[in-house]
């Protein structure tokens, strides 16, 4: 199916912009362009893209003119059902002071954030089997706690990439931040400052990079996260700006050469634009389009190992590899002289049945070491980390360093600043306790012998249920039982 | 129980059949045509019979002469609750484009599926625990992606048999295309050759099969299953009149020397004709007669390897043995000049406890490896494919292609043609990207040790739930949960 | 807790028994019998007890005189509301023909018993953890089919102890009978002998031993289940008297030294017996107490090997060791001179986490054989068998034959003889499916390496699972599910 | 946040105390001290404390005086609504003969508890999943049962420390008994006499030291539980009175340095709280306040193994380490001299994912005594034995005896002395049955082959559900089913 279009401007802050040209080219589609064609955009584009965007990446003839934004139309709004419930569960919501965990953030932010942006965040590719697996492998290890050590002082601090950190967590890239909080990603470039962690940029942010750098307090560490373009000269200038400005670490991403099917998100978004009658470009018939879409020019799939040196010769940044799933290749990315790997699936938003990152990361130290190849490289996981054991299980296993996404968004989302200071601290505190009860004070003190990953390769998928064996039994009760029935 | 009949005629399609000396015959068992007996039978007969099988299998002298229809009583008939209730159902079908993967297309067709259709297309033998397994054990598998490799053009082209392919997917051989769709099988065969795959043409087909073969498209290639009658002059004929018509393939199915038992089938049958009181034949005291019923000359129990030659002797499509479940079968299928088999337990319809083609796939590739056969014969799998992963998978074990049966009729039954065209652009654009996300560009890149096989073979059975102890433990719940009750 | 009893009798039967000094020695209880102190107990002692076991096992001067019935009060009684109910679900019950299967028959036994009968039959000890691993261990067996054999005709016929059997089926001993039929076990011998299968006479029988005989076809064989008495007169006595009536086979019952806690079955006495102030004599507070009356006279606890040559001068019929679950006790059945073993675990009424049958199979085999043990020796399992395959795999680890227990019971409760024999029928349908399905024609072509085993031995037990993630994730929907609200 | 307080007092059983200076030392946190400022803090103090705490603990000058309780306001208080449905639960209980196992009293007590007692006797650390794990790893260990033994007579009787015990078995150390009870430990302390059993007595318990003491039978054997006091002195005079009057073993806690996260503790707390507006302090934002509060000087952190010389010069007790958890410490202890270990994670209520005690017995075991350290060194395990079988798992496996804590204070808290010595008794009874089933007459013919271990130290973690397949698969039901819609 081919859509004829000739004359496509849209209104964003005020300015209109001839989307004409670069319609076959957006990133998201044209039927989200196309919706407001002729309108006043703003509303939608903002949460997705930084202020900057398009005058970063379009030529500057786009921008046809400024409009009196009072002279558009639907200036005031009723309230919806939808937001009514929002702000109703948003009145409600407990006290911050309630929330003693991930899971707690998570829970309310499912009831407090609007649909669309709630699918986005919390949604997996196809089936979310690896998206659940990320936090369940964790299940699969355990603990083997020493006793009677001295552990009066337990000191979590440490260092990653150089960077002193108040303990080994970071708040790794995730994009649009702004779908779940007005001020976006610099709500966790706050929140990081104040805990003494971490904060690695993502380039999809909501917020423009300026805006990111410039919350940061004094002697605060920052990452940068790279979608390379292809168009060589944008990554090159985001680069070296990067590095002008003080990152620390460039950390370039390799598992998204084309973006995930993300189900429940493209069912949220069909929802929210069902009377459109333009076949939705994902879905589209013929193999050819959806491909189109999908290889942009934002994100280059032709990335590959030997693209390495040229960024090695743009950049004095450590260079690390996020993305990597298997030990072969990091590896590679050692032997290509990366200063480390971050293991992850991207938190199983890409391809389901990648492992979890905790799962390959006894494999990928145990390759490097056997190389040779574990000195002066850092390896980092993300994907899955809701309880400070999780962090001491990484730890002992090898890694420098976890990262978290989905928590932060979701602390973000539902309490804001406090939310996030309030989710680094719980992580912070379960930390200092497992690492207590585990008798090891420092960090340097977590060794491999401390977790049991018998199970961690093992992937236990139950024989299907025999229903009527299970429907003819009449199960047991407790004779409290029925005290319940009171 | 012994039935005394001597003279049983019946309607179809305005002619009338003496069946008196066909009755005991009836692979169908006698019940149905007593059912029918002195009465118009055609609504019953259509979509389980192709429209030529009388006259193709018996003799001319059963034709008693024809009948005006419109002397038939009950040509007009109510709309039933059941009809009312599924019409309603269909009207409110969600669009096609909310299709967006195979399960929506069954969750849709559980709904507006005749009862008896719905059983029949998706029951299983005994306890359905094979047929479950064969999808379950693709959760077994999990991926080993590599990354940095530049996926910018990914192919998935092949050839199967000789027989170009647009990917390695192929419709396989499902009996009773009408009872889903009035136009029945042939619909799969336009779907196959839009998307630019391969059909297997059922011999029990509720189409003809010089219908199916009327309906490719120029260059669409069609392979043939076999069910071989006791009377060889039968087969024969059909053999060679399928490679008259161009038949690239002929597939001897080998896991159906008696039909299995699908209790769901049984149930949904015994229902439609409770009133009835003869004793349902399946279902006899006597072992002697249930066997006599199994045991039709429609497919020869005594088919066996001595009989390879003698196929290979009226024909010169390549023979593959379909229904193949171990590893020592499929030797033997080379040894005996076979040119592949297909690893299938009948879509879980025959035994139960049969495992998934799958599982066994591994170690028949070994196998065939380690006896030097596995040149210039091809291994396929049927069963439980339901995501483009799936036949990722079974590429990188040694497959030559996979093919869906259940996912086909239920697109078909639900949204016909453009429902099968969308399920095969479904499949195939999950493939796409799981090949650009593994690192695969060509099918020949997906190699053997990009999965990771270690639980391949285990069936993890759970211990029976310690119910005392499960009722007494009070379940955590996020501090969330509260707001859901608003 | 002491009771003096000073004089206590009761009515049976219209006669009147003195009971004082037998009171101790009770196998059931003492509380049963002070139940019905001075009154006619012949409807609570009937369903239990052989109308011979006082003449059999009580001196003659226990029994004090007729009394006249019509003299008892209470003799019509009006219909309680319980059995209104269950009168009301028996004449709903499904048609026989609607019985595919042995779950079929437990789920409307369920609804049809009376509730302590059910809770009896159904009960196991303890968690039910072995009761339900029985035929859970099944399921961690898969089958490895051949195909391509000619199947035409299957042949399950067999020999069991010489006895020749229509298919390698028996009905194991099971106790007490006419709580769920009045005719009691005659039912079960009367299918048996209709089908051609053997019956194992149970020691506590409703009926008595001769009725079962009595009952019996021409050409029938049974075995005999022994319990042993302390007195090995009163066993002596038994045992003689079967082989004079043509028993083929002594059962010695190795795995009852003290009956199981069945905790449901003791939940619904104790309903029944609410308003008695009497401490239930297995819950009373000192050991000693609970000890004495577990080890009654009627099944001695010290019987040991040491006994065997004792039975072996008093009967020629084969003697098995029944209850034997590991393989170093079947190897000093072997050794001790045994004719046979059979594994099992009482039906999971003995001790919790004792091993299903069919697990220890393997290991008995191979042992037995490693040993030289195994020729004419023959290993039979009971437990946990309702389905064809489970016979097949049974037969494929070295099992001679396999009994059903609770089903033919519930069959029996159901249905009473036509139920039985169409279970039997099931079962040999069953049979005769997966063996022409598996490419064995007859019984001796069934072999070890058709049945994969690899988890035979694993017993999964699922980790805790994590409610807080598991409740703050959302589950994906089929998109047919709205389909569902209509 | 900083409080600034200079003038706290509380009436506690009529006296009036100044805690000013306490305050921050209090190991239960400030807050609940400040709740109560200026007001009579009896009810709220008498069941977390034993009588003498303060005078044993805090100088003598904190004790301003007496006060009139006449004088005190809210004397008679009406029953809450709370109050009211506890009550009614309690008039409700099932009778104390109808309590089968352990997991009936924790039902009751569920029902009949205040819900802040049930919160801190039920709970665990943060997800639960050790303290699930506790008696779910008993499930995956099978026993191997041995027939046709002489198990006439069972002799459970062993020793402990050389202490004599009916059986097996010893009611472990927990905190806080009048929770669950006026009477606090008291209760266990008779229940346990009277039953034969040893008690070991806790250092947090409500009832004083010599409370406990007083209350124990002649002959009745005790144990101390030690949390070791930054002060030593305090730890030295606890130990001396101890072994003064009688106490025969003492069992330092390790596991112990920070108290566990509790979540469900915390939830319950906090809405008793509610109103109150100070930040709890488990919860403070910085970590320095968190670790402060952890580390009272009442369990010292610092306590490591170059600590176990001081004690053995304090006492000729028996010295055990309580809450090892790896081999490595057990081989430690054994070489500093201890007499003894208890695998232990206390209860899952410290570290989640911690090890099961009996997971890790049998490692252990075959290293103490690949290092020749087992003998004169006894292991004991707690956490999750709730069955007779449970115990004898243990001592197969080498422990010389287990400890029960919830079980003991759920009956405790339901049915008082008489729960408790029920619940001991049905420990006693399955042990017994289980011991003659599985033919072995006394504790030293229990050995280790006797228990099935393959799986003891897998973690079987199910793959993730596949929702979409799981929800488009209609179950298969019994037929019997229809008959439940009566």
């Amino acid at each position: 199916m081919y859509i004829y279009v000739d004359d496509l401007w849209v209104i964003l802050h005020g300015k209109v912009y001839d989307l004409t040209y670069f319609l076959p080219e957006h990133p998201g589609g044209q039927k989200i362009i196309l919706k407001y064609a002729g309108k006043d955009a703003t509303s939608a584009f903002e949460p997705i893209h930084p202020i900057d965007i398009i005058t970063r990446l379009l030529p500057a003839e786009v921008c046809m003119g400024s409009i009196d934004p009072a002279a558009l139309k639907g200036a005031t709004k009723e309230e919806s059902e939808e937001d009514k419930l929002i702000r109703i569960a948003r009145e409600k919501m407990p006290r911050l002071e309630e929330m003693y965990n991930s899971f707690d953030f998570e829970s309310v932010a499912k009831r407090v954030m609007k649909p669309d942006a709630w699918a986005y965040y919390s949604s997996g590719a196809d089936d979310e089997i690896s998206m659940r697996e990320n936090h369940n492998a964790f299940h699969r290890i355990w603990l083997r706690p020493r006793v009677m050590v001295d552990v009066k002082h337990v000191d979590m601090s440490t260092t990653m990439l150089g960077c002193p950190a108040s303990f080994p967590l970071y708040i790794t890239a995730t994009a649009l931040g702004k779908l779940g909080h007005p001020e976006g990603e610099k709500v966790l470039t706050r929140a990081a400052g104040k805990t003494g962690i971490i904060q690695m940029i993502p380039t999809l942010a909501s917020c423009s990079f300026d805006e990111m750098v410039d919350a940061r307090l004094d002697k605060q560490n920052q990452w940068l996260q790279l979608y390379v373009n292809e168009d060589r000269n944008i990554t090159k200038h985001l680069v070296q700006h990067a590095e002008a400005r003080g990152i620390k670490g460039l950390f370039i991403t390799a598992d998204a050469p084309q973006l995930g099917r993300r189900e429940k998100d493209m069912r949220q978004k069909y929802a929210n634009e069902a009377p459109d009658e333009i076949t939705r470009s994902e879905m589209s018939m013929t193999r050819n389009e959806g491909a189109a879409r999908a290889i942009s020019t934002f994100i280059d799939p032709a990335l590959n190992w030997s693209d390495i040196p040229w960024f090695q010769s743009i950049t004095k940044m450590p260079i690390l590899i996020k993305g990597v799933q298997c030990a072969e290749d990091a590896v590679l990315a050692a032997k290509y002289g990366c200063q480390g790997v971050v293991l992850s699936n991207h938190g199983g938003r890409q391809l389901d049945f990648a492992p979890s990152s905790i799962e390959i990361l006894a494999e990928v130290m145990e390759t490097l070491k056997r190389e040779g190849l574990d000195k002066n490289f850092e390896v980092y996981i993300d994907g899955g980390i809701r309880r400070g054991s999780d962090i001491f299980k990484a730890i002992a296993l090898g890694a420098k360093g976890v990262g978290i996404g989905r928590p932060a968004l979701f602390a973000m989302s539902s309490y804001g600043d406090a939310g996030v200071e309030r989710l680094i601290s719980l992580f912070q505190n379960e930390l200092e306790m497992c690492m207590r009860l585990m008798g090891t004070p420092t960090i340097k003190d977590i060794k491999p012998e401390m977790v049991d990953i018998r199970n961690i390769k093992d992937h236990f998928v139950a024989n299907p249920t025999d229903y009527l064996a299970a429907g003819a039994y009449e199960r047991m009760q407790p004779r409290g039982g029925i005290i319940s029935k009171l």
